[in-house]
């Protein structure tokens, strides 16, 4: 696997990492929240998952397949139901999940 | 699966979690710092992996058994690597590394 | 410090983050949730400041006291909302953080 | 606290919490390993409080500025570790840790 692969899918972990947690505090302060009770809980996963394949990547862990498998199934399904909701927020984040996911499965393959 | 083998899974990933964090600073502080450094590395590892499995499953997760598939293959490693080292902290640490695989394994069936 | 008060400290921010785990998932699925979004919110925290202070505990960070001491802020925090609300998951945690928060700060004294 | 130096903060925990996990790594496979151990213990507590507060600030969590006056402190101590060896990874890691504890100051001030 080439360091550019690495690199982008430490940067993309961390970009998804980063568009969950901001989606998950912003749907806390929608009006409707439970709608939004599935949109929170994968938010929080998600970004908890990301941020633990991201260091674990940059300290170079001999576990970095498995935990980008896991990661993309997180992104994949935080990604899904982001992508439900009208808010700008769930809309940016499912991006960010997707592409995420797409880089986690490169890394796993 | 049992609210009790749930409980008995957490509990034995944070038994872990401790003795490896304990293995890990005493690994840093012996003489022989070159023979130690696959422990030390391994160490951080499955730490790393058994507080989070902890939290997954105190918290519900739905990743639950992917993330307990990986924790127990970091703990069968970790172990492997205590075992062979004399060291207290080693021995100890690598018998809750096997109580916990043991533990997550059944979790992951 | 005694091995003793350090042990307890750990053991307590275990207890602490296990609570709001508990607390923070049965939150998002009881009814009123617009009522409960103060309560998840600082159950994430809480959960997430306690068990990376049992980390930094457990590999003898250099920087316990100053961790315990935010940690004890957060746990008060916390168990002031959890208070609140009647749901037994919530007076727990409550108990939970108030005598974590009591341990933290005899260890960041 | 403006929304651009909120993003600076974040950005510069994310550089630093990668510096400091390849130092880490790197200087585990370095040879005379013996002077090194306390710059592998503070690059792995660095890159674990720094993962933490971008994590907490990308969330909106209420405790930004007591967790970034700590990150200052652990990032300061690392910097001035890692400025004493020669390596590479040292060196870089070190101006990641400064770069990374003057935004931190400024977001605790």
């Amino acid at each position: 696997m080439s360091h550019e692969q690495f690199q982008h899918c430490i940067d993309e972990c961390i970009k998804c990492m980063l568009a969950c947690n901001h989606c998950y505090d912003a749907c806390l302060n929608e009006d409707h929240l439970e709608g939004m009770k599935e949109c929170i809980r994968l938010d929080r996963e998600c970004a908890d998952i990301c941020a633990f394949a991201a260091q674990a990547m940059s300290h170079h862990s001999s576990y970095v397949k498995e935990l980008c498998r896991i990661c993309a199934d997180v992104c994949e399904a935080c990604g899904n139901e982001c992508k439900k909701h009208e808010h700008e927020h769930c809309q940016r984040c499912a991006d960010a999940c997707f592409s995420c996911a797409k880089a986690c499965r490169a890394m796993a393959s």
